[in-house]
């Protein structure tokens, strides 16, 4: 559903030079506009932690097709969404998720990365969004 | 327990309608008295991670017979009930979720929705909710 | 994904009348492509423990793409697929659960029923799974 | 721990390659010496309910550093590890999931394979397996 594996696997791939251009260590994870999980690569020596959280992100970007950071701007105490992260199993609302969007514009997945400062996770899944999408 | 097939669906279909009139793409869930599923729909494109969050919102204002939104403001930092969305396998404490009474105010059940912003959610809910009870 | 709202709620409609015809009582679950609910009828007075199973079948028909009976066929001491049902949350592998289809033969989703026999919750399943496709 | 990214990847192109060939659609997970998710492919249209089980299949072959379905040849009714399914979050006892060792024997991860039948998931997995190791 919506992203191919081998968008997928590009998504990956660039996502995994970039961090290897930035001296950090990445969990990444792709899925489809399923939420489903489509290609994914911990490189070694990555955060345990960061294995689940990077899925988490994707998953959270796909289910309301935004950046996670914009999620967690608003599920701050006294913000309208506050708890939002106990829905779905558990979402993660700090950047570092990013919908993949095609030429069109349509949301077919999306790529979460964890692993080092939600900036530096960030800046990795926007290199990986951008090797598919037209975004 | 309490409401009935016939009355969920009524307050599906009101909340559905409701939705279309004002442009937006909802999840919506009706309980029963035993914060049990009884009616549920999900239109088109509806955002996928509000699937789960309608179902909480409805199960939530069940649970303690009040709006969601109303919980939500207990459960702030500082608050009486501070993490009380840890418990019963998750709750959402932000607007969305009503109970539904009959016209004696008895709690028959409760409705929840989701795939907008928190007012429009409530206003939606508000509409299936009303469709039903004695509110 | 797959199949509409519109769609699901005419396979609903259908299972429906089924069971008032057949005068048992079911749950009524059907899903879409991505095996997320999109349609839920839940009739006074059916099995409470019935909701779960009903969602889990139309799950289960959509994960693999067949009858859920046919599963448990594979399933059972023995078989080749002995244990499945304790992947993915959960899976229900005993009949009641149907892939819906489009005219082209396409999986669009599934449908769920429990809440009676086997042998009864696969006939009304049916009927629902056949006001939608071209089965 | 144990296996390298490289490693898993190779493992997981093998065992895609090997798909292809066999013209079947597979989900391909590889963790590592911890059991932890390292690197995973979900092929176009495979069954969307073995993502999970491909998973589990890897996760169960590392827990216990033996095939799958040897395991499941010990968890059958009478057997010595009946129920054993039921530890971990869900073991996947059937052919699919095998350890992955280095050239001096030492299991350093895992690959499990899901999507068609179990003997042809077995044969994907050993593609994917002797990609890497010394088996």
């Amino acid at each position: 559903m919506g992203i191919t594996l081998e968008q997928a696997q590009a998504a990956v791939k660039a996502a995994h030079e970039k961090s290897l251009e930035m001296g950090v260590k990445m969990n990444i994870a792709v899925v489809d506009a399923g939420a489903n999980l489509t290609a994914f690569a911990r490189m070694d020596d990555a955060w345990l932690g960061s294995l689940d959280i990077s899925i988490k992100k994707a998953k959270t970007a796909r289910f309301f097709d935004m950046p996670t950071g914009a999620i967690g701007g608003l599920s701050q105490p006294g913000g309208s969404l506050f708890g939002i992260e106990h829905s779905n199993g558990g979402l993660i609302t700090f950047p570092g998720g990013i919908p993949i969007k095609d030429a069109s514009g349509k949301v077919i997945g999306a790529i979460g990365v964890s692993g080092d400062s939600v900036e530096n996770d960030h800046t990795v899944a926007e290199a990986g969004a951008q090797a598919v999408g037209g975004r």
